[in-house]
């Protein structure tokens, strides 16, 4: 009834078969990183071992639409063995790796036997980074997986329905605050969204309290909001998030945070629901190899991708730190893992054939983000700036056909446009339990 | 910034107004009952408060489609408060209603102040029953709510991905092993839905395990299944299942539970994955009235649906027992729920205009389960019975058609559609954490 032995006929890393044994490909993390490295390696003439702790791939760019109820999980994610599933040659292992041991070639696992490699990818993304302060997360969950997305959506949607029924003005006012800490693009993004939630989505809904009242403030220890853009579209992005009815705060750090709310420079904001969108620290990944890492643990890597010293490892992604053209490192964005990923791929094709390895170039096409319903900033190149409407819908068709799967393009872009006209929001649910 | 009183120029049951106080309705519960007596009374000159612990209003005869990962909860699910965002004689409450003072007329909230009434409608549901073995439902969840489905479907998914890196082959059959407990609707469906996960959808993507070879056991411990149904639709569904490669054991009950499978007769199965899908028992709403109940908690209620010895207080669906035509006792079926709400929302608006009760009656417009694709069962009156295809199709489009909100029959229309054509699902993701 079982097989004892794998389906496909070629052999896989754990049951070396008797013929020439084809080189093992090993990827840690099915990120945007690792699963174009995959797909570049499909077809290829060697066995590829793609290992996640999850199951699905996330399409994170829209991961604050779950946390606003604007997108269900389903949408935005894909399950990584269906995305292989008509590749033989690359195996999809869910679990979770706790270690590498270089010498001997091997991926340790937390459950379950080592998986040997010949070739290493480590694109194991990055967490969120509490400066030292990791206490603060409990209050202030941050958000890179499906299970953030759907807690901090959980605390939004109770804050209003806990302050419906609250008989008290002072507590009432606590729940209806919403404080968003950090101005890169998640932090901006979430502002806005929880800004149209309130003003527009929930605006009918509650017959105590006006969800149109709800105060959101949007905290950024910088000068300026998305400081990876051009002074021109942070301005632009501040005065779209305020005419949504967002406060922004700028040039104050935040010191204190807790379950009443947070300390803002000589400001007291009291809030019960805060939503963590500063720092990024990298997975442990260059402890594991023992590798120069810079201050938030990315590892440095050579211009070929791989790892001083050895020779086997790729690094890529937020888990790497490599240098782009003007001698900054690149930006911890989706199209420079990609970008590296096929790259990594193409390299480990080119060896087979003896080719030597080339450096990678990072082909910036452009970058983006939204504020809101109609608003959005955007940059190509030098001398592209974009902002307002005609930025937002570019946004809106770049997501959409950078989202994988053809089925999740068409569901998301139907719900969009429904939700668009009505104002009405599908994916409205409380789940779970949660402490908060 | 905060409005200190009701948005409404309705006086509500909290703040009672200067003017002639309007009656007050609460109804604890929004499942198929309690939104259906409260759709009853919209614009009625009656306050209603609709309270339910969860923000959203369940499709539950869809639900083992989010335990098998062919829909996702947004799909079957719908915010309580946009179904009445249009309504402004009816205020939602979330909150966990605890118990009823019948002498002072007001329900107890676990957090919050009464919310006192003029008339009570109890809809409160039912959850499992394990028939005095509580210690099964860790191993064996039920499937009530949203969490107990992604929870499942966590389950499920999570045993094929372990089978895959189970080097045991005793152990990765114990995976591999699947058990539904109790041959009702609920039972057949998630027998059904599991075997079409493992036989098709799933088909190809583990390179080391086939998960068609996966065992489904369907236990039921009655002669036959689907009880409800007339004996030869019970058989069609037998064998329905047999054909999908489920094994039917009926006639044994279960008598032991655990983490390693179940005991079945003399047999022992041994199963990572267990679901219940037997026994219900009503909520606790009886002994808040103290009312006479039934061996399973439902309140005897007379003929118009009241409870005996309190006019002002209804019972209706899975919280009462009605007895039917025949002096059986009515189902615990939606359909059942839905015409008790709307007839109690009716003898509430005549009572207004001074008219006597009508008694409930119940419009059997028939009975239907599913098995798998293109299979289902149904009986309409006491001539037609249909099985196979056509009972299939019929059963989809009843369930689309009443489906709460356009948008959703849209959307879950089009997903299975989807899935029927390409054998892909949409929803295959595992998440939270659980503990198993």
């Amino acid at each position: 009834m079982f097989d004892q032995t794998p389906r496909q006929s070629v052999s896989t890393a754990a049951t070396p078969g008797k013929t020439r044994r084809r080189p093992r490909v090993v990827i840690v993390g099915a990120g945007f990183g690792g699963v174009a490295a995959a797909k570049g390696l499909v077809g290829a003439d060697v066995d590829v071992t793609l290992i996640d702790r999850r199951n699905y791939h996330l399409f994170q760019p829209l991961l604050y639409q779950v946390a606003t109820a604007g997108l269900s999980p389903a949408q935005i994610a894909a399950p990584i063995r269906s995305l292989f599933a008509h590749a033989p040659n690359v195996r999809v292992v869910m679990a979770r790796a706790s270690g590498v041991d270089s010498h001997h070639r091997e991926v340790r696992l937390e459950a379950g036997e080592p998986v040997p490699y010949d070739t290493l990818v480590l694109a194991t993304g990055a967490r969120h980074s509490y400066f030292g302060c990791d206490e603060w997360e409990k209050v202030a969950p941050g958000l890179k997986k499906i299970d953030d997305a759907t807690e901090i959506r959980r605390r939004i949607l109770t804050a209003f329905e806990r302050a419906e029924t609250e008989p008290n003005p002072v507590a009432r006012r606590k729940l209806l605050t919403f404080v968003v800490i950090g101005g890169g693009p998640t932090g901006v993004e979430m502002a806005g969204a929880i800004a149209e939630l309130a003003k527009r989505v929930l605006a009918r809904d509650f017959r105590r309290i006006d969800p149109t009242s709800a105060r959101i403030v949007l905290v950024e220890g910088g000068p300026r909001l998305l400081a990876a853009f051009p002074a021109k579209l942070s301005e632009a992005a501040r005065k779209s998030l305020e005419r949504l009815g967002v406060e922004v705060r700028l040039g104050m750090p935040v010191s204190a945070c807790d379950v009443d709310g947070v300390q803002v420079g000589d400001e007291r904001i009291a809030a019960a629901t805060i939503v963590w969108g500063a720092g990024v620290a990298a997975s442990p990944a260059g402890k594991w190899i023992k590798a120069d890492a810079d201050r938030v643990g990315r590892v440095q890597v050579l211009p070929d991708l791989t790892v001083p010293g050895h020779p086997e490892i790729f690094a890529i992604g937020d888990t790497s730190m490599a240098p782009g053209p003007d001698g900054k490192p690149l930006p911890g964005l989706a199209p420079v893992a990609k970008q590296q990923g096929a790259h990594v791929a193409a390299t480990i094709r080119g060896r087979a054939r003896g080719q030597a390895a080339m450096p990678f170039r990072y082909r910036n096409f452009g970058t983006m983000a939204t504020i809101g319903r109609g608003a959005a900033v955007a940059k190509f190149g030098d001398r592209w700036l974009l902002s307002g409407m005609l930025a937002w819908m570019l946004w809106g068709a770049v997501h959409v056909f950078f989202l994988i799967g053809f089925r999740s393009r068409l569901r998301v872009l139907s719900d969009w446009a429904w939700s668009y006209v009505t104002f009405q929001s599908c994916a409205r649910l409380i789940t779970g339990q949660g402490s908060h």
